[in-house]
């Protein structure tokens, strides 16, 4: 197929390398394809759908992993400098999809190729590269065991080429821990799900990419306009450039939005010390951003002394803060920045890392694991010593690391004795740093999100207390009156509805979420990009034909209604601080589920998809 | 309520007229209810569930009759001289509303209000005077029994202002014909469900009103920017500039959408001599626009000789070449314009007055009718003079006129011998000049609409058989594949359901459905005039509350289900011509408004809206 055949956006072109056989082909997507999956998300679940045989185990060679950027990837709008990863999660068994900024993509996309996909397992450890159209698999035996800095320097000097981007994987995606992530660029992850255990479990080290073809755009002038308005408008945006993400930890842990002691304290004394401003004002070196993004919102950050950090590895973001901070007790920001460097040497998701730690040390002060568990480690909350060394284990399956490097429900299991009380999950993915206790609409996005716990793809009902407020730019729903932060009818379940689409349409072009930008300038951006004739219901509908795809793959892995659920944990209110009064509406969530469903056109008590529905999505 | 308390766009004024009471009062409304319900058929929709008695008579002084703008009326955008009319139906029994182009609407909100509701039955004939904010009932005895141009020209003179403007009804208004309309500026209508029955009932002759306050407009630079890209892309509406509607109606007729002779045939041979292109090449004097609008897509024509008819009264649109001209079998485009003029200065929906005649025809020429009924006319298809001379006997129940003025479902039962066969109704209300044989999608949308059989409020399907075919700029949807017209299953469905919601939207702006604006334009619109920050996604709302309301004034008054069909007729091929092999799917049928229940938040059964839908849409 030549680029005629393609619109704009595309190169038509998906890279397939079997580890097994070590054979390398490119297969052809058509128009129809790319305009009913656009990218990113959406790709790696139609082939998550179509290529994974029901049941095998996600770190078998039958697992695939996938790689896929979107239209807008690497054309010159901010944000555009995302991709996408799937394959079944080792961590919920079920479909896994996770997003990463950076550069790798765009370079992915300027070397040919709108994804990539893997299958089989390497007798050995290889790593993949690709350039410019061609592709081969090279040894990686001397880089096996080495984290993701060595990883990259060493392919960067051996291939002879500084400006090549690696994904890559450290220790953690080498043993096999279930949350371990994929990173680019040292300091960007695909963090969700354990891509970077599959990863690992096919011997495959790092994907190095390098290419030269800059991507086509029918319409550059519209683009152009987009760019434009966009630099006109920097009062939307200035926030997250200054700080970057983690900028309003003092308020929210005020409102009771941010979890302490593995959620559950609301209170925590040390915030402060802890929040972008801190960082601002402490150890950051400097800002930096992804492809073409003026945001340039990730901090770097540089420590010395004890807790010594590379630069290279980037600063921690809100969620790293979040996790291995307050979560764990913790208000050492230094530490916390040593754990954010571990985390991507070793390519650990920080998220479930520090969920799982926070775990760990409920169970220790709970008198569940002890000393001779921890092999001397005083697992407390607060002990930033203890956090950091549990991050090694893990990284390594050594000691106390090796249970918890399953994620918080396997390491609950074997614990035995109400364990499970204090993971905190949703279908095995760890739960990010917002409170549903008080954001009930979120509560249902974790609840409902194919893989699990997820803060991206899901509603945060704080900004929604104010007609209109910023929403008009920001997100693409003007709403007509105030609803609650903690109000879950109906509703507000349509407007979940609506923003989860909005945002899985986000994950599809690929587009940074950060990016302030209504669906109708998302729909503009595609046009411009793609020359089609487009419109936002057809994108939407794509966000409906990706959700809908992914519940079926969960529904085909034996997921039911049930496991659309939140930890009891939630049930009650926190021990102090804000919302220590308030625990989470079960009956309501039941009732929203409900509604959620029927609005999907799935069934509203089993949420199976209607047979009309598939039908009205092309989903026969 | 000062200017400050509501948005640009509105007044907040709702004037109350009691004819029984002769009390005439202000209302209020405020910032909440008119983004609940925008305006137009938002409001007249909202009245009627708010305000009307169950099981009243349509015609007793419990009725109300109401009038609304939308936020749009009167600002200088293409299209926005426009209002609506809503009421109980006389001739469904249920819920009713009807938008009418001209100026009428432009005046009433220049005079300070955006709505009227009539209540009550002057003891006799009264027209009512709204100018600049002053309202007063006045004495009608004298303009009772004269027509519409006599009305208005006596009105004017008398309160010595030529540039008042007049809605009014004829004699077919006075007399009850139950589709009698409302006429504002001689040739404009709110046509459908008897509206001018309504008023006659209550001895209202007219409503005249005049007004000099400008609507405030808070972005009127984003306004601008709207009629730049409107008169830049004049290529989008040219060709309804140039010719009006039914100017393709002989590509329509060899497709299958005109129906002939009552919907019975598919062939015409006369059908170039009644397009809109001989109406230009024989009878057109000129070209008229509504308010502020460069489109001027109304035909104005001049007969002399026998069908002398008076340019005041405009000319025949689409709809009414094919309703009292091929439907009832007649190619002759002089008596057709004449009929037109009798209907404009009686006050006769040509549509239903086109469908009750082509019944007669059919009744007639299959005996159920004979010239003892009739008083001598030879009531068959083709006969010009019959149909004229049958308009007049209508609209002054003389004769054979007073049966038909009751609509084609009480003149069936009248008749009785399977008369029902031939009576093309949905709910009671005729159908439109197009056909469902041909457009499958139409066919659910005549079957389920509120208000009984209509072609404004539905889906045209033949516009989305090429992938995204003028649908960016006209419509909201680019659709990614071809749908076939005649196809119905759930994207089709789907489909459907948008372009409804998108339609209501305009009506309740109110905004003309010819203007190229896809439904971001449409939120750009609202949000410029009224300072809103509003989206596309609230707005959809707004229609899906306005669809589910009317639903429920409609469960209100018995109706269900079984009352969203087709009448018999279609369930047969069209006896020649295009289709002529080609029933409507009744079974299908069945299917699809099932799903679209569905989709509405409606039972899938039952078609009742269920309780958290109505909670979702603040309808509790």
């Amino acid at each position: 197929m030549t680029e005629e055949h393609i619109s704009g956006g595309y190169n038509g072109k998906i890279l397939r390398a079997n580890l097994s056989t070590r054979s390398i082909s490119v297969e052809e997507i058509d128009e129809l394809f790319c305009r009913r999956y656009l990218g990113g998300a959406g790709f790696v679940t139609y082939f998550q759908w179509k290529e994974l045989k029901q049941g095998i185990d996600p770190l078998d060679p039958d697992n695939k992993l996938m790689f896929a950027v979107g239209p807008v990837t690497g054309v010159s709008v901010p944000g555009s400098g995302r991709h996408c990863v799937g394959a079944k999660s080792p961590l919920t068994g079920g479909y896994a999809k996770s997003e990463s900024g950076g550069f790798w993509g765009v370079e992915l996309k300027q070397a040919g190729y709108d994804g990539i996909i893997i299958e089989g397992k390497a007798d050995k450890p290889v790593y993949l590269w690709i350039h410019d159209g061609e592709a081969s698999i090279r040894d990686a035996a001397h880089l096996w065991g080495h984290n993701t800095k060595e990883t990259q320097d060493s392919i960067k000097t051996e291939l002879g080429d500084d400006r090549i981007r690696v994904a890559t994987i450290g220790p953690g995606g080498e043993h096999l821990v279930k949350y371990a992530c994929i990173i680019n660029e040292l300091k960007d992850a695909a963090g969700r799900g354990g891509m970077g255990a599959v990863m690992g479990s096919k011997n495959l080290k790092a994907i190095a990419v390098r290419g030269h073809k800059k991507p086509r755009v029918v319409e550059p002038e519209r683009l152009k306009e987009f760019r434009e308005w966009f630099m006109a408008n920097q009062e939307l945006w200035q926030g997250m450039h200054d700080r970057g993400t983690g900028g309003m930890m003092e308020g929210d842990m005020a409102a009771g939005n941010i979890p302490v002691s593995n959620f559950r304290d609301g209170e925590f004394v040390d915030i402060s010390k802890i929040t972008a401003q801190a960082v601002r004002d402490t150890i950051r070196v400097k800002m930096e951003g992804c492809f073409a993004c003026p945001l340039r919102c990730k901090k770097v950050v540089q420590v010395d002394g004890p807790y010594s950090v590379d630069s290279a590895y980037g600063g921690p973001e809100y969620e790293t803060l979040a996790a291995i901070g307050c979560n764990c007790g913790i208000g050492d920001l230094k530490a916390i920045a040593k754990g954010n460097e571990l985390c991507n040497a070793y390519s650990l998701d920080t998220i479930s890392a520090g969920d799982v730690i926070a775990f760990a040390m409920e169970c220790f002060e709970n008198g569940l694991l002890n000393t001779k568990d921890t092999g001397g480690i005083e697992l407390r909350f607060g002990n930033a010593e203890a956090m950091l060394k549990t991050i090694e284990l893990i990284a390594r399956r050594e000691g106390i690391g090796d249970m918890l490097a399953e994620g918080t429900v396997k390491a609950a299991e074997k614990i035995g004795r109400g364990a499970i009380e204090f993971a905190m999950q949703v279908k095995g993915l760890e739960i990010p740093m917002h409170e549903p206790r008080l954001k009930a609409g979120l509560g249902l996005g974790y609840a409902v999100n194919p893989h699990g716990a997820d803060h991206m793809n899901n509603i945060h009902d704080t900004m929604y207390t104010e007609p209109g407020a910023d929403l008009d730019v920001v997100k693409p729903f003007g709403i007509l009156e105030p609803l609650a932060a903690d109000e879950l009818g109906p509703s507000k379940v349509s407007l979940f509805r609506y923003v989860q689409q909005e945002l899985i349409i986000r994950d599809c072009l690929v587009l940074c979420d950060f990016i302030p930008c209504d669906i109708i300038r998302l729909r503009d951006i595609l046009a411009a990009v793609t020359g089609w004739r487009t419109s936002s219901v057809e994108m939407l509908k794509v966000a409906e034909r990706t959700l809908t795809l992914a519940r079926m793959i969960n529904i085909r892995e034996g997921f039911t209604a049930d496991d659309d659920k939140l930890p009891n944990r939630f049930s009650q209110p926190r021990r102090n601080g804000a919302l220590s009064n308030k625990p989470y509406d079960f009956q309501q969530l039941q009732k929203a589920k409900s509604y959620y469903y029927g609005l999907m056109g799935w069934d509203t008590k089993t949420g199976i998809p209607t047979p009309e529905k598939l039908e009205e999505l092309c989903l026969e």
